[in-house]
């Protein structure tokens, strides 16, 4: 897990477990007292005279200047408007978002994956300037922005929300303005009914994105070719594909279905780009019928080997795939929307913008879950190979790296960013690297207790002999992505890192001993991971884990918290196991193996049923130093020690077939059985008092 | 767990869990071939000629007839209506139905909990006539129902809905009446919304029930007397209740608050009743507001004690309560409803029926769970000793039976009917006893796998030596409600009834085990009691427990499926854990326990937080000869030999109090320590060895 799930997982986790939201990035950056800062500090200060900005931030002076003219003409809104909102997301609603899309960074300077600048306008070109983070950038925004802006401190007691904020500013019949293609159609409704019930209104904007419109040099739209998946890597054409959506949107009665996702468009026609960081993913929309099949994207990326792939010339039968272009997808919409012949549009609930969700008129609309969503996730046998052998070349990259540190770190050269640098190196020497699939965590003591962490030159620690170090990475192969987590530590670990470390595993080793059913949401299998945290009055405040796509994004469905949609119990689906335990200011430890979801061999099959159960995926060691064995149950130790010879005898060959005989000796002396039980240890006591005492009952005897 | 609950429990998990129906009832009711029935049989044949009705069927075609002439006329409906629904209910939604509002029993002639009945009306007095109901009625619906009826085997293939039946039975515009005091909400929109859609409409009766008017000798209102609860039992008094209910109104700005639930009112008011079966409750509605509190019943029952336990004469003050006749609620409704002061009124979502629902217009709903669900389901101290103190008598009266079956089983003298009357013999000797909680599951053989089962004179069978008994059963007392299930062999049972035994077991003790946070809901924490049989691939098809009232109903939220309203995990809650596996046609197995949700003592508090498990309040012994102990680990053997000693400890004292020393020296004998674990008869083993050893190798020595 990395940084930019925190928020997808961890938010969402957190409520489903305790209702009690976690901070999570409080180890690095504590959250107060907020001292007032001197000249010359890295931090503003707002309350000085003048007001202190130290030099990393982003003077916006003339930016919201612009801002506020356009927010006052009629060229973006039908009338001005007393309130724009900025939001973070793209208009496919990405976890990943392009330079190009990064539009609250560029109005208010503040970078990072989340937060909301919202402007008003008080309409003689004044107004306030405010932007919503959570507290893993507040100190980064205090470097960042000017003192235009007010940092709304998210979560914390007594920050408004945006609703509560544009109600207190705005007067009655106030206009919000808002780009209706960068929210879903639920923040749209958060937005839009509490304005409306305080007499309000939200609008979208007719006239494009105010925020483009003063951008004089945004990153022109990313020009990456496309790349074709064949059959060898997807193990089905996309004109199968196809036939199996129109199969689905038969059952649900559509007529016609939007594509949104990026990744959901990439996997239907098979093809990868690379328009977005770590995603292998491009702009694209697609609408299916049942006759037709849409793309919708830069025409100019049609290459002649897309083309081909395409069979582009086709032009009869359901199996013709035509291409237009990108921004011609909303007309299409609204030409489905107007058509007889279509009675229902079937758009995505969850991952549909605004824009598109209200061209299509309610009486048409079929909003569910799309059908892609649970397709992608359950990987065929083709794909999961793939997955599977791009976790025994990423294997290898992983435990040369963490061979190499218990060399290097003793000598006191690696820091957390070299060490992640180096750890790139070995992945991309592996066949078929294709990049990272996220930037890495490597942390370093209390660094590995920010959830979030990734290293800056301002952070960066160095790997000693005496912290807890925490490598959380992964990368993109043409046949699988890869994330992977381990803790290791190079010297002598504290009892309580031993003991949190062997709590954490055991909680992954309970999850993988999971039988469950056909159809078993996430949320059924979570407290299975938590539960040895639990039993110590301790926990972790994120996900348990995450689905990952075949040569895809590294965060898609399944998630161990769904309660509908895509559930965990279909063989086939791949997800991650990922428990974790932090402790501020000392340590991080996480723990993640990628699983897959296979019939379970059980003694018995009620009603002829099928069980399903966790195979690993991912095999990097478990560091020996790190375990309290005790502290195991036999079931647990049984499946650590065939945990480990299937490392041993899967990675080894690998790394015998690379050449790589160093590290297949560091592997093999990594991966020796454990004692297997604590009757052996009980056993091998009993037998030493026994031969003491045989020793001097014999000396009685022979007396 | 019982008959009752089984729709509501199983049919809620089976389809969490499986999203697959599990047919409970076919181990006792065969449900195919359907094979035609001869003349003298029990069953009915409406395709002899002439058809054949068995004696115990019900002669409807009158009462049908006048009741088409009620569907005519528009004394009850605003016109005429094709269709008359009539659906299983009371008005207040409860689980246990009165005599006299068994509506669909007394037209159909088909007892039993489930079904739902439609009559429709051809406008020349014929028309057709159908009950839906499940596999647990299907024998005893050939046998209950004349030949007017059509048999509508719910759930199985090619069987139409209700909404299916009515589209295809009525011609445009058809019009569908209902009495809208005995749906939901949902079940309301459920029949509304595609009647609608086809073009055909529901319409709520306006001049009373068609039923009652044919109903001629329909049972009078039950005018049993109310019980007040003292605070000794109640641990709060009403006053400060209604207070609690005001803080609740206030957070969620709501002026008024409709309490519709029987078992709400009766622990609002700390009043009981007896007006329906096993529950002690009695017919009434409560209304609260900022300042009056309402209750509406048979003023009749307001007897002097009554009187003065409400303080009745009090005029002023918020801490007044009024009484007004039950037939006003709606009225009142309305009044609040036209109330300017009165800007929402809070309505159960889940529990209010659409006759409620419709007073109260959009714009005033808060549409939520009552307030009372949760606060009734959290124990205060004097209700957790109540239920516990409960479970100490009860527990003697189980084990005093369990005892007697022993010796009264082998000799042959016992059925499954004279077994449960002589529990409930022995029940009623405790002090406080008020009645069953609930008709007793005492079944033999193949009737335990019958999940739902209650003995009756066609299914009666021996309690025998070759069989596994399942008692399931339970006792109202005047300090708490018990529900207890146990299953036992009185001769030698087979090694897979002891291995799926003890897989039940360990289920059970799994989810004893599980610690928890604060606000956990109960879907969390299913798979724990569930995982051992699906280790083995095998199953049950109903929920894992519920929670039980304090002398009150015996089923209340939460339940182990909940994803919102009232969490497990919350301090004094009460549940039942109650895994189980059956076999059709062999033998059934469940193992019910109480248990109260209480503090655990970890060894760290994570951030300062408090964390939760279950402490066992039901204290009878698991039967050693059903377990396999070499199937436990470690952890689950500590904890069974824990409990039989707690059992031991608190039920043999009060078994000494009550003079039962027979009784005392069979708990003492059933609750000996077990093995307390494989590394004990592991060093037996070796230590044995070696002694051999010594002896050999002395033997050396001493040569």
């Amino acid at each position: 897990m990395h940084s930019a799930i925190i928020l997808l997982i961890c938010a969402g986790a957190v409520f489903l477990v305790s209702g009690d939201p976690v901070s999570e990035g409080d180890g690095v950056h504590p959250r107060s007292p907020r001292v007032k800062r001197a000249p010359g500090d890295s931090e503003r200060d707002c309350t000085a005279t003048p007001p202190y900005i130290p030099p990393t931030a982003k003077d916006t002076t003339d930016l919201l200047r612009r801002l506020r003219q356009g927010m006052q003409s009629s060229a973006y809104f039908a009338g001005s408007i007393q309130a724009y909102i900025i939001p973070a997301g793209d208009a496919h609603l990405s976890e990943y978002i392009s330079e190009r899309d990064q539009r609250r960074a560029f109005i208010s300077g503040l970078s990072g994956s989340s937060g909301t600048a919202v402007v008003t306008n008080d309409g003689s070109g004044g107004g306030k300037a405010a932007v919503w983070t959570d507290s893993r950038y507040f100190l980064q925004a205090e470097q960042q922005l000017d003192c235009n802006w007010i940092l709304m401190r998210q979560y914390e007691e007594g920050v408004p929300t945006i609703v509560e904020w544009l109600v207190s500013e705005l007067g009655p019949g106030g206009r919000v303005g808002i780009d209706p293609h960068l929210v879903s159609i639920s923040t749209w409704q958060g937005y839009a009914d509490p304005l409306e019930a305080d007499g309000k209104v939200l609008i979208e904007s007719s006239g494009g994105n105010l925020i483009d419109a003063i951008w004089d040099d945004r990153p022109p739209p990313s020009t990456a070719p496309l790349i074709t998946q064949g059959l060898n890597y997807t193990g089905k054409s996309w004109e199968d594909k196809i036939t199996d959506i129109r199969e689905k949107m038969s059952e649900q009665n559509a007529d016609a279905l939007v594509l949104t996702k990026l990744d959901e468009v990439a996997w239907l026609v098979n093809l990868r780009g690379s328009d977005v960081p770590f995603n292998p993913v491009f702009f694209a929309y697609a609408i299916v019928t049942a006759n037709t099949a849409v793309l919708y994207l830069d025409t100019n990326k049609v290459t002649d080997d897309v083309r081909s792939h395409l069979r582009l010339g086709c032009t009869t039968g359901v199996s013709c795939v035509q291409v237009e272009a990108y921004d011609t997808l909303l007309s299409a919409v609204e030409a489905l929307a107007a058509d007889s012949g279509i009675r229902k549009i079937w758009i995505s609930s969850a991952s549909t913008t605004y824009a598109v969700f209200s061209k299509v008129p309610e009486s048409k609309q079929i909003l569910d879950a799309s059908p892609v969503m649970k397709m992608k996730s359950k990987k065929n046998a083709v794909e999961q190979q793939g997955l599977k052998n791009a976790h025994i070349r990423d294997a290898v990259a992983k435990c040369e790296y963490l061979m190499w540190l218990e060399d290097a770190v003793p000598r006191g050269s690696v820091t957390e960013i070299s060490g992640a640098d180096y750890l790139q190196q070995l992945r991309s020497r592996q066949r078929d690297y294709m990049g990272l699939s996220f930037a890495a965590i490597s942390a370093s003591g209390p660094n590995g207790a920010v959830v979030h962490y990734r290293p800056s030159e301002e952070t960066n620690r160095p790997i000693t002999t005496s912290d807890v170090y925490l490598i959380d990475s992964g990368g993109q192969y043409k046949d699988g992505t890869t994330d992977v987590t381990r803790t290791v530590h190079f010297g002598q670990p504290t009892d309580y890192q031993r003991e949190t470390y062997t709590l954490v595993l055991m909680g992954a080793i309970n999850e993988f001993l999971q039988v469950f059913k056909q159809g078993t949401f996430g949320i059924r299998l979570d407290q299975a991971a938590r539960a040895p945290l639990f039993s110590y009055g301790l926990e972790y405040g994120h996900g348990t884990g995450h689905g990952l796509g075949s040569f895809l994004n590294v965060h898609e469905d399944p998630y161990f918290r769904g309660t509908e949609g895509v559930p965990v119990g279909e063989e086939g689906t791949f997800i991650t196991i990922e428990p974790g335990y932090y402790e501020d200011g000392q340590f991080g430890i996480r723990l993640e193996t990628l699983a897959m979801v296979k019939e379970a061999d059980t003694k018995y099959n009620f009603n002829g049923r099928t069980y399903l159960t966790f195979e690993p995926v991912t095999l990097v060691p478990f560091q020996e130093k790190m375990i309290k064995f005790d502290m195991m149950n036999e079931n647990q130790l049984t499946w650590l020690n065939d945990y480990h010879r299937k490392v041993r005898e899967t990675i080894g060959p690998e790394l015998q077939r690379q050449g790589k005989n160093d590290v297949y000796d560091w592997l093999m002396k990594n991966t020796q059985s454990f004692e297997t039980s604590r009757i052996s240890s009980g056993a091998k006591a009993a037998s030493s008092v026994f031969l003491l005492a045989i020793a001097a009952m014999c000396s009685v005897f022979s007396t």
